[in-house]
Parts: C-alpha cells; sequence; structure tokens
C-alpha cells in the first residue's frame, strides 16, 4: 500500500490526521461518522495556495484596474486606486483585508458571470508570481491537494470557505483543488438578473453581497452547506471562528491551523501581515484545541514538484475543467 | 430492463424527458454533457409536494404561533397573527407568498440552528394534511420523486431551489428526496454567531436574508451553485425566470411547469390561487420552450401507493437521515 500523504512529513501531526480519518472511517470504529456528514472546509488564501505578498485575486484586479484607468485616468490620482496602480504594498496593506478585496471586487463591477469567468479564466491561464516565478496556479500547497484527496477518497466531502471572491475560485478550482463550483463559498457581490425577451444573464452589483471573513464564516457555511464541519484548515485569525465552530460539535473533530514559518521555501510571516494576520488564532490554539501545522518541519514539499503539478487552466471555465471534476457527477465511472 | 418512470404515463411528456436524458447522458451523442454540468433544479412547493391550502412550513409556523399566544396572548387581537391563529385562509391568502412567508420565517427567530431542526423535525414526524388525511412527508408527488432518483443514476447532480424555508427543507428533503443540507437553496433570515468561551452556535434573526423567489431564484443559483442548470422543474410564476434561464443556456436544455389540474387526486388551481399564482409561465410557456406537465394526464399516480411511501421523518436530521444520502459521501459503495 502506499504511504499517504507523501508530501507531509511523519510526526506528530500527519499522524495526528491520519489518525483522525481512521476513527471516523473505519467501519465499527466507536467515533465512526457516515459518509453524509463527513464535510471539510478549506479556506484558500493562504491555505492552499499563496496570499504574498498579496491575495491572487488582487493581482487580478490590479490588471483590470489599469484597463479602466486607460478609459478614466482620473483614478490614478485617487486612493485607494492609485496605490494599486503604483503597486505600493505598502498603502495597499493599509487598507486591511476588507478594504483590499472591496477594491478588487467593484473593478468587475457590470459584467455578466459569463464575461466575469472568461477574464479571469484568460489572467490566470498566463500570469506569473512576481518572486515565485510560476504561474499563480502552480502556487497551490501539494501537501494540500494530497490531503484533499485524501479526505475525498475517504467518503468526505470538501468545500473551499474563503474571503477570497466566490467566483473568482470557481474559475480556477475544480480544475485545480478538484472543488466543484457549488462547495465553493466566499465573499461575493449581488448580482441582478438582466433580462430581454431572449435572453437571461446574471451581472455583477458594485454592492457587496457578503464579506466571508471571521464570523461570517460561520453564517455562511450555515447557509450554503447548512450542516457543522467535522473538519477544518485555516491559516488566520479570520478562520478562527470557523476553527472553533468545527470544533465545537459533537464527536471527533480535527481543526488545523497553518503556520507559515518558511522563508527559504514559501515566506515566514504571521501577526504583522495586515491583509489578514495570524496572532490570536496562534496564542489561543491550543486552549481551543486547534491543531498548529508548521509549514517548515510538516511538509516534506511545499509546492509541487516538476510533473506533479497541477494541470494548468488554459481558459475559461468550460473548457478548462473537463473531464476534472471528483465529486460532482458519476464518480463511479 | 425495468421501464423507468414507471409513475409517468406513456406520452409526449414523458417522451421529451427520457429523450433529453438520453441525448445529455449517452457516450457520443453530439450533445453529450459532462456530469459535472448535469446540474438539475426542482422548485419545491407544488413542484414536489402539495402546497394547497397553504405552504407546509405555513402549517408548521402556526404550531409555533400557538405556542407564542400562550405567553403573549396580545397576539391574538393583532393582524397578521390573528389569521394564522385561526386559520382564516381569506385572510391568510391576501398576503401573499412573501407576506406569508414573512411572518413564517420570523415565528423562529431566536432559535439554534440545532434547535430549530429539532423542533421542525418532530412537527414533521407527525403532523397531517388536514384534507388529505396524511402526513406532510407523504403528500409528495411520486413521479417526482421517481424523476430525482432517475436524474442522479444518469450523473445529474439535484438541487431545490425554493421559496420555502432554506433550513425547514433541510430538515427533511435529504431523508424525503434524497438531496442533502448543501444542495438546497430556499429563502433565509439572517443568522449571527453566538459565542462563549466553550461554545459556538449559530442563531436565527428576525431578518430576511434573501426570499427566494422570481429573479432571486436566479440570483441564488449563482450563489450556490455557481452554473447554469440544464434542468429545471417548477410549477408557478416564481418559478419563471429559474425556468427561462435555465433554457437560455448553450445546448440541449429542459425546463417543465407543473399544472395542477387534478381536482380528484390532488388539487386544481393555477392563476387565482394568491399564494403561488401560475399565470404568466402558463400563458407564455410555449414562447419560451417551456413543457406543461399536466398532473391530471400526464402522472399514473400523484402519491405514492402504501409501500412506496418514502420512509417517515422520524425526529431531528442526524437520527432521521441515516444511510439516506444518494449523493454526498462515497457513493460508490
Amino acid at each position: 500500500m502506499t504511504e499517504p500523504l507523501p508530501s507531509w512529513t511523519a510526526g506528530p501531526v500527519k499522524a495526528a490526521i491520519l489518525d483522525f480519518v481512521d476513527r471516523v472511517t473505519r467501519p465499527h470504529s466507536p467515533e465512526y461518522v457516515r459518509p453524509s456528514d463527513r464535510i471539510a472546509v478549506f479556506d484558500n488564501d493562504g491555505t492552499l495556495w499563496c496570499e504574498q505578498p498579496l491575495q491572487v485575486q488582487v493581482f487580478f484586479a490590479q490588471q483590470r484596474l489599469r484597463e479602466l484607468a486607460d478609459q478614466h485616468p482620473e483614478l490614478k490620482s485617487h486612493q485607494p486606486f492609485k496605490a494599486f496602480l503604483e503597486h505600493d504594498l505598502k498603502e495597499i496593506h493599509e487598507l486591511g483585508k476588507k478594504g483590499v478585496f472591496a477594491v478588487a471586487f467593484m473593478v468587475h463591477a457590470g459584467m455578466t458571470e459569463t464575461e466575469f469567468a472568461e477574464t479571469a479564466g484568460t489572467w490566470l491561464a498566463s500570469a506569473t508570481h512576481p518572486s515565485l516565478r510560476r504561474q499563480f496556479t502552480e502556487c497551490v500547497f501539494h501537501p494540500q491537494l494530497e490531503l484533499m484527496s485524501y479526505l475525498r477518497d475517504h467518503g468526505f466531502k470538501t468545500f473551499i470557505v474563503s474571503g477570497g471572491g466566490i467566483d473568482f475560485m470557481r474559475v480556477f478550482a475544480e480544475d485545480v483543488y478538484g472543488v466543484p463550483p457549488e462547495q465553493i463559498i466566499g465573499s461575493s457581490v449581488k448580482t441582478r438578473v438582466k433580462a430581454s425577451d431572449e435572453h437571461i444573464d446574471l451581472v455583477k452589483l458594485a454592492e457587496l453581497g457578503t464579506f466571508d471573513d471571521r464570523d461570517a464564516k460561520v453564517e455562511n457555511i450555515g447557509l450554503h452547506i447548512g450542516r457543522r464541519p467535522i473538519f477544518a484548515f485555516g491559516n488566520s485569525d479570520g478562520d478562527l471562528t470557523m476553527l472553533r465552530y468545527t470544533k465545537d460539535g459533537q464527536g471527533p473533530r480535527l481543526a488545523l491551523l497553518l503556520h507559515h514559518d518558511d522563508d527559504e521555501r514559501e515566506f515566514a510571516y504571521d501577526r504583522a501581515f495586515k491583509l489578514s494576520p495570524l496572532a490570536e488564532a496562534l496564542d489561543h490554539a491550543a486552549d481551543y484545541g486547534i491543531t498548529v501545522v508548521s509549514m517548515k518541519s510538516d511538509w516534506e514539499h511545499v509546492f509541487a514538484e516538476p510533473g506533479l503539478r497541477p494541470p494548468l487552466v488554459t481558459g475559461a471555465r468550460d473548457g478548462a475543467l473537463a473531464g476534472r471534476s471528483h465529486e460532482s457527477g458519476d464518480p463511479c465511472h
């Protein structure tokens, strides 16, 4: 039998994961959980892929903002747009996560859902990380791909619950993570139906619907999933309510918190990162029964080795995702 | 091979369903749709179960309102509560669907999600329809159970998209329809996280989050599912936008509209029913390519024969639903 989770270093964290999955899935286990209650939730930015120096979606928004600034040059002298256009990281970080995402979401107002997916898919197909020098879709953490796959192989349904834009994640998450659109929860803008005699489309508005962070993550789990997860994985204080909510249910539970402490292979940061600080959750992890994962010590690899890399996102959703659905449809065939 | 959809009468409607499923699922079909895009959406009230003389959830709210009126007798003399307490159908119908559901949702404010699920599960386990003289959970339409099952057997993922309360439906939908909580979309109230040092719960507020009717059904499909369905089934003008949205996508599509024209076996009604009128959708079905289903002509049976009835909901979710998940978890085993 192949060793499970080969990118995870043998040690107490890996052992805790394997033990948990065994306890909830082994037939006749006293802690057996039926498959339909095996709900696992993962944060995205910083948990499944890099969020330094900015969340990936902010790079995408910068590109759109540059297009808008060509038509409306006055944006170049107005904050917060000026900071985005000049890639002024200090100014951008000062806005905090919600402020940054508010701008990132707003710049695509007026697009239909189809136009947005095509635009994002095209951008993701070639955009590269400024210092890691690889495509953003290759900045996903390989141990997490193994873990999600391992959970699904054991009857779990994997969801993403992220502060990032729900429709941005849906463009690549099925292809890259194996998580279909209906299992993505995120921040969203309101939409409205645009109907003519012939056609009906959904158009994105500039108004924020939900900013999916902190308590809102739990409220949105209630809205979208309707049951308490038994497994959760996050990396910042924005995930703390979700991790605690997961741990507080009856029966076996596992809540994991990724600590970015590896400035050789990725980045080392926690409480000082204004776009997504990790302080309270780290300080109180033990009190809440949350397991801290050290990127440096617990991961053999951070990114996929060449040849193990996930397939690239090559375009908008319909083309890119063919044949990659792990959970929807007929997984048995 | 067993005849598919035995409760559906042989004729053009049944033929259209079988032909559609064949075209999108047969390997090498020129109109083949990959499994992860086989999204089917069903309205609930009036499409999957009875909605006469009131939507089932309104009966449930009446029970709660009677408890509240014991503690607050002043409710008995105030509208709209008076109408609910006196079961004054004429007054209730005058409120329209949104007005009625606003009251129905409000009476459970302050409950945690767990308390609500237990209360609703207990009520559903014994509550009976006033004239059909069977449990509400036996007022589901047997041809629809066959159809949902048939679609799932052909790799579809089935969702409910209803004006009814999302958490009310989640109490019985997995057990009765085989649709897990995360595939239920409905109207919802806002919730807030209630956290102590020890525990985290979600509490229902009195404020409406979304009233999932008409255009909002499509906006909520965008939010929860993130792709356009290829199959939709409704029964009222509240479903028209969703049916049109489904039909307007590229490739093969099927949109069905149930007409309640069977006052012997169920009820006959359409444009005059103020809680959920059917007028515009019926008048323009042909213009939009929507297939009208006659309950009288197209259904061999309306309700399940004894012995074919779905299992009863016997309590709150965890106990009631064991072993009935058709789609989540490990469907291959």
